[in-house]
């Protein structure tokens, strides 16, 4: 089969991947923009288009499968594929996403930059027997988890291993004895009332949008942590800065934003509103889920459904069959 | 009964102890120097002394129960303590331990600091989908624990969370079904050479002394990791300092240390090397247990003790009866 790696994105993916293969295939990496000679042709003709969005204007109309090496298909034009082209997405950056979330919560508590440059000058001001020195543990807060999917789960494993309570609210009911409680998406205030930390991990969705508002974001407490690694407009970007700028609640540590950037604008801020001047805020740039370990597992799962294409079998993570 | 609170450590104990106590008792906090007036003298008329070390010139020649607030009790003159005098000690630390463990570790694997700058100047680099910016999962490393005690299983825990290979030496046998492998003390070099971060649990005592030494140190592949959470000198230090000063080790992060601060000399640096001086090391001034929870988790085990010794009940964490 043709398999064509379309974009910059798809590219990460090629390196290693013909050795995940059973039989040989074409493997063929081609730019986002298709404008090198025979790449349109190329693109035309895959019967696999490993890719992070389709291109309405081109569509590759011999395609019997558009696989995403990613979670969310808001870039694909379903209604321009081929019939019978079947759309599959990927996992994978569960574990990873958790990584940074516990990583950014525990760097709340543990003070090791500050420690360390102390110790160099003699200043041994954390000692353990000292009254001044006395730090938090993140063990002793509670969390609540916006989603119960790949990412809230792992991370809900995470926290509790910690000795966390932790919080969840779902769209469906969640029955995990191991919480401290669960509540539906129309209780969020309610959750956001009773935890230290409110993470969202959703994406987004015409329902989803702004679900986390002024209302939610009020029933915080003034020393709650905001946290996003989901998408950035669940959270409702004014009431997000004005809860920060007049610390109305303690913090934030935002992966996912408002602006991205763009080939006009490569170097944007990530929000509307000045978010990168506050200082109750850990900016990061949609990075949560970008390791060597996401790409090996989205890489075994798309191997996995070239082979499953090729032996008629059903394919994995189908969003559209 | 006289409770005595001697010296600046056991203070950190003394706020909001006596809520703890099912019958009023006497509380009384004393300087370490026992040298104001009256001092020495409610020093040796206690029932109890809190205290990290006893004073062999002036034995608390009352005392019925020495409970120390920490797990170490090399401070305790036993012969100076009056017949029938009981000694405990205090653990609760372990929490606290694992979580500085696990956020030092994640903090290799998650660039926040660098990436939040970044983010502020308008700087991507580490957005998902750009190979630039791919980073490690802890996830897919690999642990060896010395020692099996509270702190060795508390840092396991944490660690089989996130999906790491546990291994674990032992003087006794572990015999956990969720570990990669354990091991005996005596074959300590073999787990060395098969992990990527090496971690100390244990305490100090004539067969633990330089038991990670040249040999162990030397059979760390060249990116691996050294911790210290149980007493510095377990770490040979002529050996550590070779080791990270050649780079035949990856880097060290070392919380218990060589060289303490004493009334004398109150701001040394840690070792008699010049570890201060290394950039492939995180230093931390024994700083890894020493938080609200572990103050909190003691200052119950000290109240659970002097109601049993007032009910006539067995003691708990016994170290001489």
């Amino acid at each position: 089969m043709k398999i064509v790696f379309h974009g910059a994105n798809a590219l990460t993916f090629f390196d290693g991947f013909a050795a995940l293969l059973e039989h040989p295939h074409e493997l063929i990496a081609v730019s986002d923009t298709l404008d090198r000679e025979g790449e349109l042709a190329l693109y035309q003709a895959a019967d696999v288009v490993v890719g992070t969005y389709s291109r309405a204007d081109h569509p590759p109309s011999s395609a019997r499968l558009f696989q995403l090496p990613a979670a969310g298909y808001d870039g694909v034009d379903f209604a321009s594929l081929p019939q019978g082209c079947a759309v599959c997405n990927c996992f994978g950056h569960e574990n990873a996403i958790a990584e940074y979330v516990m990583a950014a919560l525990l760097s709340r508590h543990v003070p090791l930059a500050e420690a360390d440059s102390q110790i160099r000058r003699g200043d041994w001001h954390y000692w353990a027997g000292g009254p001044s020195g006395l730090r938090s543990e993140l063990g002793a807060q509670s969390i609540g988890i916006v989603g119960h999917g790949h990412i809230g789960r792992t991370i809900a494993a995470r926290a509790r291993a910690f000795g966390m309570a932790v919080h969840v609210a779902n769209r469906s009911a969640v029955n995990v004895p191991d919480y401290a409680a669960t509540y539906g998406l129309e209780r969020l205030a309610e959750m956001a009332s009773r935890v230290d930390i409110l993470i969202n991990t959703l994406p987004l969705t015409d329902s989803t949008a702004g679900l986390i508002g002024a209302q939610v974001l009020g029933a915080l407490g003034p020393r709650a942590i905001v946290m996003n690694v989901g998408r950035g407009p669940v959270i409702d970007e004014e009431a997000l800065y004005a809860a920060l700028s007049r610390r109305t609640i303690g913090g934030a540590i935002i992966d996912t934003w408002y602006v991205y950037p763009t080939p006009d604008r490569p170097s944007p801020m990530p929000g509307h509103r000045p978010f990168h001047e506050l200082e109750n805020v850990t900016l990061t740039p949609h990075m949560s889920g970008w390791t060597h370990g996401t790409i090996a597992r989205r890489q075994a799962t798309i191997a996995r459904n070239i082979r499953n294409l090729e032996a008629g079998e059903p394919l994995e993570n189908t969003v559209r069959a």
